[in-house]
């Protein structure tokens, strides 16, 4: 038994795909599921499954959402002078959220510009943001992307856009570290590099 | 959106049972998967609800398998003049079996005795392991259990087990760091700990 029994090998060999899980944490993973919680392991089978098949993309924002407009979208009290902040993934909407303090509505762009990859315009939807911003009522478009290069390249992108919609540009103050991930930095900085934006 | 959309946080609530993943990892896990890799996220929820249905345990050794008996037990070869390892969890057996030393079969406990965890001799099986004895053919049993408190506690009982039954004991010499876990030690230590059991 130098290899597992071939569903258990199966199963270690797909918790590899989880990032930052390797064969250890993978093999301690299903020991642990297989030992002491089959239930709970069922539980996220069935979690996955609904997860993958039924979350879609909102219409307007693209953020993640069960249905055709997320929450936001659909709230009306989020419109708020026609203010909208442009992110990178759902994770970072998120983390803009978690500090309560930007109450307009926002733009994910589920990645960022990058050639190399093959990663154009349309892939973020930019399409959608320029018919959003010719149906006017966008007064500001607030940048916060991440501070890479590909982000940089992106808020570049975005604010020639809008320029050329006669739509306000500003981008979040550059208090967030460089070459660090917007998702994982604490409320605190984020909230300044908002307080703090300057005119693109 | 201070809450992700319903089936997100279930994902994300469910991806928490997995050992070491705290809410952050989670999150991350969850939005890798629904970003990059969605056909990734299905086959790990199919292999996750097969593992967790159809691995059962091998009939007479007690590891996890798909069919009656595993591979091991299966393999006449493995009688080796009626040599028997005692390990306390399939990933030790899978330790072992890595350094390609042992040749006999196994009887893995899957646990060890706690009484203040309500675990008693028969969850390990120790019944079946003494019919197993009584059956006559097994002439050593070497005890390959975690040098811990309730390792040495089931060491210790499985040896006056195997005393009635006059089958000699031995357990493997402890050059393996006390307290340890047996799954994680390199195969080098483990090698010496094999060669160098004592009589118990």
């Amino acid at each position: 038994m130098s290899r597992y029994t071939p569903l258990l090998q199966q199963l270690i060999d797909a918790l590899r795909i989880l990032p930052g899980v390797g064969p250890k944490s993978a093999q301690r993973m299903a020991f642990a599921l297989l030992e002491r919680n089959r239930d709970a392991g069922l539980a996220l089978a069935d979690a996955l499954a609904q997860a993958m098949t039924k979350i879609g993309h909102c219409q307007r924002c693209r953020t993640f959402c069960q249905s055709t407009l997320c929450a936001i979208c659909a709230d009306p009290k989020r419109e708020l002078d026609g203010i909208m902040c442009v992110v990178g993934s759902a994770a970072d909407q998120h983390a803009i959220e978690q500090i309560g303090q930007f109450k307009g509505r926002y733009f994910v762009l589920q990645g960022y510009l990058s050639p190399l990859d093959g990663i154009g315009p349309q892939d973020l939807g930019l399409d959608s943001l320029s018919s959003l911003l010719a149906e006017g009522g966008t007064t500001e478009l607030i940048l916060a992307t991440n501070p890479t290069v590909e982000g940089d390249a992106t808020a570049f992108y975005i604010a020639e856009l809008a320029q050329k919609h006669n739509v306000k540009v500003s981008r979040i103050a550059q208090g967030i570290p460089i070459g660090g991930e917007l998702e994982f930095i604490d409320g605190t900085t984020l909230s300044h590099a908002f307080s703090g934006r300057k005119q693109f």
